[in-house]
C-alpha cells in the first residue's frame, strides 16, 4: 500500500485508470499491466494500472474526471494504494464445468465481487462466457436474479405491486402507455420502469417521453406511485440491476451476445428490485421477432413463468403475432 | 479513414493504443471505447483508443514506442487510422455450442485473423474460453495445432528430425542435456527447443544456458544443427506458434487457466515448425504433477499419441516418477 494524490488526468477510457509514476510501480511492485485498488475516505474503486515516465509525477495518481467522482474526491487529496487482490470467487466461475452447478453462496459472492468492482474486465467476460457456453439451470438463474436484485436499489411500496412486460423487438409497440392508466384506474398500484430503444426504433420510456418527463429518483417514484397509482418511468438511472449494467456494457455489448441465462435474471432482477407481485408478460412472436417460432414462444413463458412462480412472482404470459409494427406509425413522436 | 501524423506517447500499457484528439473521434465517427487499425507503409495494428482533449493535438495520433517500432515509422511520419472492421470469423467463435464442431476452415481464418491482430483482447478470451467451457475434439486440435504452426516460423532441415519432449511440472529435470547429445552422438538430428521455466524452479533452457548461450535465430539453427546434429536453443524468440504467445500472454495468464485443447495445440504446433518427425514423450506422474494419477497421463498419452500420428510424428510416450526432484540439487546453476 502507498498513499498519493490525487491528479486530474485527460484521457478519456472507458475504463477506471490508475496513472503512476514507474518509480511507484516498483514501489508497489507491480508491472504497468496490473489493477490496483484506489482507496479513498469514502469508497474504493479497482482501476487498471497505466505507468508513465513524464506525465505524472511520483507521489501522484492520475485518475479521469468519472474515478475522482466516484471516490468523490478532489484534486490534490490524498488516496491509497494498494495491490488488488484476486477475489475468491473466481475460482468459482474457473470451475463451472458443463454439468456442474454453481451453488447458492457462490453466485452471492461472485455477484458481490463483480458489482463492488473486484472483478477486472477480463474475469467478468469468464462469468459471461461461462453462461454463454455452458447456460444455467433454473436453480442458478433464480439466485443470480435475487442476489443482482438485493445488490441495487429495491422499492418497497408496502402494497401489491402490478406490471406488463413485454420482451418487446417489435417496433411501434405502444400498448403500456394504454395498459399504465388502465390499471391505474382500477385502483392498482402499476410503477413501470421501462427501457429506451434497444432493438426497436422506440422504446417504451423514449415514446413516453414525447408525452412527459421520464426520469425520477427512487424517492420520486416512492412517493408519487402510490397517489397516483401509475407511472411510466425510465429504469436506466435508478441502478436496479447494477451486475446487469456491468455484463451489458463490458462484454454483451462489445461482443453482441445475450446469455439466455442472463436475459431472463437481467429483466426478473428488476421487477424483485420494483418489488412487482403480479405481471403480464407479452410475448411477440414469428419471424422477424425475438421468438421466430411457436415452440421458442412457448418455451420462454414456461421459462419465465416458473422463474416468476420461485420469485413470487404470478404470471401471465400471453403469444402476440410480432410479424408486422403495432399500430400506423414507428418512432416517439409519431407513435 | 483519415491521416494523421505520428507522435511518441510515454504512456506504458500492455496493449497497443491510439492515443486520439476528440475531434479525431468526431471525424471518424467513433466512440472513445473503439479500436481503430492505425497502418503505415510496412504494416497495420490494431488499436484501442484512448481520447484525450489536452494530450494530443488534431491531426496527430500518439503511440507507444513499440508500436512505432511495430508499426516501423519514426515520430512525425503520416499513417493512416480507421474504423476497424470486425473480422467474419468472430461469428465462428460466437456460434461454437456443446456438440457443435468447428470446420478446418473456421479455425483457419480465426487462427489467422487473431495472428493478424484483429481481434480484441475480449474476442481472444471468448475463443480461449469456448475451448476452456466447451473443450475441443481431436480433429479441432489438428486444424488447430496445423494453423498455428502455419502462422508462425518453420524450420525445414530436409532430413529426419527427432525430439524429446517431457510435460514438465517437476524440479529438477536434466534429462534433455543428457538426451540431446547422446542422441546427436548417434549421428540422429535432434535442434530441441525448450523452455524457461514455466512452472519448476528452471526450465531445460534455464538450466543449460548456465553451460552455453541458447538465444539463437531460425537461420543460425538452420545452419549450426546440420552440423552438430544436436542443439539446445530457448524457444521463446523464434515465433514458432504466434497464436499460442497472444492467448498465454492476454487470457491464460491474467485468469490463471490453460485449456486443454490450447495445451496439446501450443506444444505440437512447435513441434511442427520445428519439423519433428519422432519423439518420445515423458510425462511425469503421480501426487504434485501435472498428472495426479496413472490414468490422467495414460489419457494424456493416448491423445498426445493419436494427435502425433494426425501431424506425422512417431512417439513414444513414457509414464515416469514424479513424486520428487530428480536429481539432488534444484535451480539452473547447482543442477
Amino acid at each position: 500500500m502507498t498513499t498519493l494524490k490525487t491528479k486530474k488526468v485527460d484521457l478519456k477510457v472507458e475504463r477506471d485508470f490508475a496513472l503512476l509514476n514507474i518509480s511507484t510501480l516498483d514501489e508497489l511492485k507491480i508491472k504497468h499491466s496490473a489493477n490496483v485498488k484506489v482507496k479513498s475516505d469514502t469508497g474504493e474503486i479497482m482501476c487498471e494500472v497505466i505507468a508513465t515516465e513524464d506525465l505524472i509525477e511520483p507521489g501522484f495518481v492520475g485518475l479521469k474526471d468519472g474515478t475522482l467522482d466516484l471516490l468523490k474526491v478532489a484534486e490534490n487529496k490524498k488516496v491509497s494504494v494498494f495491490v488488488r487482490r484476486r477475489p475468491a470467487s473466481i475460482d468459482f466461475v474457473k470451475n463451472k464445468k458443463q454439468g456442474s452447478i454453481w451453488k447458492e453462496g457462490e453466485i452471492r459472492s461472485i455477484v458481490n465481487d463483480i458489482c463492488s468492482g473486484q472483478y477486472t474486465d477480463l474475469e467478468i467476460s469468464m462469468f459471461t462466457l461461462a453462461q454463454y457456453y455452458l447456460g444455467l439451470n433454473m436453480d442458478e438463474i433464480q439466485y443470480l436474479t435475487t442476489f443482482m436484485a438485493e445488490y441495487g436499489t429495491t422499492l418497497n411500496f408496502g402494497e401489491p405491486v402490478y406490471d406488463k412486460h413485454s420482451i418487446g423487438g417489435i417496433p411501434g409497440n405502444k400498448v403500456s402507455l394504454v395498459i399504465v392508466p388502465t390499471v391505474a384506474a382500477a385502483g392498482l398500484l402499476i410503477p413501470k420502469t421501462s427501457s429506451r430503444a434497444i432493438t426497436s426504433p422506440s422504446g417504451t420510456a423514449d415514446t413516453m417521453e414525447v408525452l412527459c418527463d421520464v426520469n425520477f429518483s427512487a424517492d420520486e417514484i416512492l412517493e408519487i406511485a402510490p397517489k397516483t397509482r401509475g407511472m411510466l418511468v425510465w429504469g436506466g438511472t435508478l441502478d436496479l440491476s447494477p451486475l446487469d449494467e456491468i455484463v451489458i456494457h463490458k462484454v454483451e455489448q462489445p461482443l453482441g451476445i445475450d446469455p439466455h441465462s442472463q436475459m431472463l435474471a437481467s429483466i426478473f432482477s428488476k421487477k424483485v428490485s420494483t418489488g412487482v407481485d403480479h405481471m403480464v408478460l407479452d410475448i411477440p412472436t414469428g419471424e422477424g421477432t425475438k421468438m421466430p417460432t411457436k415452440e421458442d414462444a412457448i418455451n420462454y413463458a414456461h421459462e419465465a413463468t416458473e422463474l416468476g412462480r420461485r420469485l413470487g412472482i404470478q404470471i401471465e404470459a400471453a403469444l402476440s403475432y410480432g410479424e408486422q409494427p403495432l399500430g400506423t406509425a414507428i418512432v416517439p413522436a409519431l407513435e
